[in-house]
């Protein structure tokens, strides 16, 4: 559904003014954009969390894990978004994927495979 | 962090197949878009905050918010995300949003103005 910026929403007894409508018609489409992007990112991380049930990989990768928070920040600063910020999404994100490859081990035993794959964040 | 009790501790010693770098990378670049696109999203945000704030405009409106749960529910659905994750993640960014908004409502009021900013998610 699609704010539109020429009417008013009905939103009780108050008027958004145009400005505000055209603002959140623009923050949607950035929503729907987030929501492709992280969309793609789990099917690559479920891809990482398979490779490495197959291939006996242990879960965690802690200079993974540094260089992304490391670069993550720098994007973040430069982009003039709070590095806090950065790192507290990366780590919401980081706890989905666990979730995903939970999942993805509990598959792997159920198919006769041994190694368990809780990967954090690939 | 999830650990796995199966093996030691991971030294750094393995070798990452290629196939898990490439997708890495990818992972990498999608990181950045999403943070870029965040760095958008605020700046919209904090002008709804602005506008709110100079207009008198309550900070909530309730009507706004089940209309975007409703959209970013039925985006995720159609992109293969969980919907609960979309409702999880809008939280996230709802509770950055209103952290920046407590901001613009403190420089409001050293400015003499009367009206808290307290959005949510605009």
């Amino acid at each position: 559904m699609t704010t539109n910026p020429e009417q008013p929403a009905p939103s009780g007894a108050h008027e958004i003014p145009p400005e505000i409508l055209t603002l959140r018609a623009s923050i949607d489409n950035i929503d729907a954009a987030l929501m492709h992007l992280l969309a793609e990112r789990f099917k690559f991380t479920r891809r990482v969390g398979e490779l490495k049930a197959a291939g006996g990989l242990p879960p965690a990768d802690p200079s993974r894990d540094r260089q992304q928070i490391e670069r993550l920040t720098g994007i973040a600063s430069a982009a003039g978004l709070d590095p806090d910020f950065a790192e507290a999404f990366r780590e919401f994100i980081v706890h989905e994927v666990i979730r995903h490859h939970e999942h993805i081990a509990a598959e792997h035993a159920a198919a006769g495979g041994s190694v368990p794959v809780l990967d954090t964040y690939s």
